[in-house]
């Protein structure tokens, strides 16, 4: 549980009620009575959410509705227990509901007895994956994924789970496939293969759920706000009763949940399933990890602090492993359940605890009520989520910031949409570490001239600034590497052509921060070429690490007459006026 | 031919010679009659080396002796009059080679017809990738390879081919395997099990080699040093018709070679062999060509200008091609035997063209003679060529200039030892990248303080420097992404948390060379947090392509009472007498 716990406890330790309060994690210690009423509320708000919601993204991952009633238990509560975002909802959510579907689609068929074990084969593995990255402290992995990948996976995700839903919101059965072309291809063509109550109980809950999200509220009832899935699912549940729809009308419904507390269930032992489930159990695992983090991070109030990204792997790992002894499937941090939950007044993991209780109590009790929750009723629940993750402003943003960026996100989002989720992330992180490796290629190199009145250099296109003619003065905007180290070297020999009466090189590396061995080698060559051309090389502004490691290569005594200067103004003014290949006075 | 050729051929145009003219390559238009007597030598001396050497790496890659000759004679011409090295000497080379045993080992058995075929259509797969590669001018992709990579990797292969080569060199049958583990297995475990005759023949043959290299030669005698594997391997052929020791000893022979010039020979044109010869052609076209375009940058003389990678893509290409309609197996350009080559005097391609002659001649007339030339013997040839491509040199160096690269070189040497040739490489490849994104995740930030007497601003752990307790002054040295912004802020809470008396961050930016959209997102974050605390963040030096980016993405305006200044020293000046929260004069 982290830093801090157990240590320091003082006076506490001393009596009976001190060991409790020992024992106790930091947040409960520490605990303010007046957080109490806006924890207990929102831990209700969210549990009431949390019953369509869960059903729902369990529909979505191919399993039983009570599977994502479970994952809405003993998984919220490890969180709670173990996670360094106080208000962080886990549980069940859509775009890791979609990645389960699309790993097991393939190897069971949905609403087996295969299929949900599986899943929890799944949630294992997912579980273990994350608590190891956390044990061993590799959360900074997380990093790989770029905002842009992210944003773009996120909305292309999104955009799946949207159009799978459109069969179930129009009365009809659920059809596989992880493909936008797949999903297109499933949907109705004309209204005579729509059922007509169906597909208007499922389109009604949805316009409910939009409006009730939009009414005008005053202030005192707008938490009343965060009910509307509930309410509007559970008319549309009673629309089925009075109706009796499901009988007359073959109104697709829930069906038998069975009741009572999840049992412990065991995942599948077998090293052949483990190796066919390890390929999505990484993508869930990081996938999940990111978006809950990223969540996390965005919570983090500006003085609070920031979520730990090993502590946070850690407490999700627990969570899945959590879903894989209770008959659930893999959750992680939700975008929209968190933001209701903030908004509903938690500021302690108190609400997350309340909710998940709340949630062992409508397991316990109110699963007669839920066997005849329309499932269009469900569909309309999900969609009213992920509509809401479609981040148009995020790409109009990074459109006006940095086009290569914007076409990153729109690789993810593409790459998702028509080669599913799992390969539409890789591609996504292909292309950044490609675009990464491709701006190293090609490095940024600026002719330098003297701010008038300063000792500061600058780039000539850019400013009015003094040059000497004796002198080019070059600053390369990377680290030299194998990558880029040939193009240097042809930008310097041009530049180098363009000035004949140039006489003296000094090469800026304010900007360099490492020179890897083998370009070590070329740049060597390069004052060897120059030498036989004329001009001596000198190096301004090195940085301390890159100077220990050239001094420690013997590179100082290669320059041949050539300089290593503390700044460019000292080697401006000592090259203007001294001939090339002279040793210089120092 | 590449730029130049045809155009501005000026007079030379007008009459038939100097229209003929016009159709020569630029090196034959300008040859000097002087360069004749080098390049006639030095095509010569490679000749002799090409005939034993050409035949030991066809028995290395699997395949029957006339294969090798015939990969000296079409390549090595194609190469001549379309490289942009004028002495790099192309031809089958030993990596290439155990590459090719390798990708082919699967799929037939050593000898055979089928081998040789798949042989043909590797070489045609390794030749329109490369063609492809320099025609889509992607020549750059080989600096991806690292410097340690290509080292490592180099040294791997010569160990696992001097391993390999020591069965055949003892005087038994080569056996297959393609990793280290395997090959020793495959020693012989006590001399019982070595044939005396063979053995005793590959080992002094091996001996004379290593000897002739080094006898102490009158400098006008030291070209025919050149000759010596020629020579070594002639007197043990000598011996074996002498002693008729196929006959009576066993000793192993090279057998009938077909007389007479190569035929033209087709590739199989199976889409199924093709895909399963995809990824060999892959790792042999790039690691051939990156083997090829060090050795052509080695080369280059000081003043005489650079190979240019996209042509020597397009020449190796259609050296490649040659291979495979000529009866041959994928060839590159070669360390050793380039140096014989400009060694012997070769200043010009005409050196390898009269090389290819020879070699013509060799297979026209010569095969009779070399029916008897004993395997073993072969054997030596490649160990004394390969043991010199060991570099423990480059690692020394490397691991006193760079802990980090030199772990990469043994990785790759390492991979290709106990993973085989591809999946080294591969190997070698990845963690290149992952050590370029591990080093950017964790940038070097340095606190600055004024050098004294100057405007420079340097660390204030290296250098004797001035602060201002109001002002912190940080310098990052790397592009700010989704990588490092988490670990940036970290540092710089700390920093801030260390100096409560500090009333603005200045970022000094002069190492900054691209900011993420993502990571710009988690600065303007940061700088609202410490706006919180009460610091105004500044930046400074920041380079015109950023500047521009925070412009459009209206950062400036977010700063809240911060300014971006030209250089450190100015924001200091302002700064040191400026209270946090307050509006700057400029």
């Amino acid at each position: 549980m982290g830093e801090g716990r157990g240590a320091g406890a003082g006076d506490h330790g001393r009596s009976p009620a001190g060991r409790l309060r020992r024992l106790a994690p930091p947040w409960l210690r520490d605990y303010r009575r007046a957080a109490l009423p806006g924890d207990l509320a929102a831990g209700a708000v969210v549990a009431a959410l949390l019953i369509p919601q869960s059903m729902a993204y369990a529909q979505l991952a191919g399993l039983p509705p009570q599977a994502g009633l479970y994952a809405s238990i003993l998984p919220v509560a490890l969180y709670a227990l173990l996670g360094s975002s106080p208000t962080l909802a886990v549980g069940p959510v859509a775009m890791v509901s979609l990645m389960v579907a699309a790993a097991l689609g393939p190897l069971a068929a949905a609403g087996s007895a295969d299929y949900a074990a599986l899943a929890l084969t799944l949630a294992l593995l997912v579980g273990l994956l994350q608590a190891a990255l956390g044990l061993l402290r590799l959360g900074g992995l997380v990093h790989l994924l770029s905002h842009a990948v992210i944003a773009g996976f996120t909305s292309g995700a999104a955009l799946l789970i949207a159009v799978g839903q459109l069969r179930p919101l129009l009365g009809l059965k659920g059809a596989g496939g992880d493909r936008l072309p797949q999903l297109l291809a499933g949907l109705p063509t004309g209204f005579g293969q729509v059922p007509a109550a169906g597909a208007a109980l499922g389109l009604t809950t949805l316009v409910a759920i939009l409006v009730l999200e939009r009414l005008p509220l005053p202030p005192r009832l707008a938490a009343w706000r965060k009910l509307g899935p509930l309410a509007a699912v559970g008319l549309a549940t009673l629309a089925v009763v009075l109706g009796d729809l499901d009988g007359v009308a073959r109104v697709l419904v829930v069906g038998t949940v069975p009741a009572g507390l999840p049992k412990v269930t065991w995942p599948t032992w077998d090293a052949g399933l483990w190796r066919a489930l390890a390929a999505p159990a990484v993508v869930i695992g990081l996938a999940g990890f990111a978006e809950s983090y990223a969540m996390a991070q965005a919570l983090a109030g500006r003085s609070r602090g920031r979520p730990r990204p090993d502590r946070e792997l850690l407490a999700l790992g627990a969570a899945n492993l959590g879903a894989a002894f209770s008959g659930a499937f893999p959750v992680t941090g939700g975008f929209s359940r968190t933001m209701v939950n903030q908004g509903a007044g938690a500021t302690s993991p108190l609400a997350s605890l309340v909710s998940a209780g709340l949630m062992a109590l409508s397991v316990a009790w109110l699963t007669p009520y839920l066997a005849r929750v329309p499932q269009a009723a469900l569909a309309a629940v999900i969609l009213a989520a992920v509509l809401r993750l479609l981040d148009a402003a995020t790409f109009r943003r990074l459109w006006a910031y940095d086009r290569a960026e914007a076409a990153l996100m729109l690789l993810a989002f593409g790459g998702v949409l028509l080669l599913g989720v799992e390969r539409g992330l890789l591609a996504g992180l292909a292309a950044t570490v490609g675009l990464h490796l491709w701006r190293a290629a090609q490095p940024h190199v600026a002719v330098l001239g003297r701010v008038p009145g300063t000792e500061h250099y600058r780039n000539v296109l850019r400013h009015r600034v003094l040059t000497q003619p004796a002198v080019l003065a070059l600053r390369v905007d990377e680290s030299l590497s194998s990558l880029n180290i040939g193009f240097l070297r042809d930008r310097v020999q041009r530049e180098v052509a363009a000035r004949p009466e140039a006489r003296h090189l000094l090469l800026v590396c304010s900007a360099v921060n490492g020179i890897e061995g083998g370009a070590l080698v070329e740049l060597e060559a390069l004052v060897a070429d120059l030498r036989a051309a004329g001009m001596t090389t000198h190096l301004a502004e090195v940085k301390g690490p890159v100077q220990d490691r050239l001094d420690r290569a013997g590179f100082p005594g290669r320059l041949a007459g050539g300089r290593i200067f503390l700044s460019t103004h000292e080697a401006m003014r000592h090259l203007e006026s001294t001939p090339a290949g002279l040793p210089l006075t120092a």
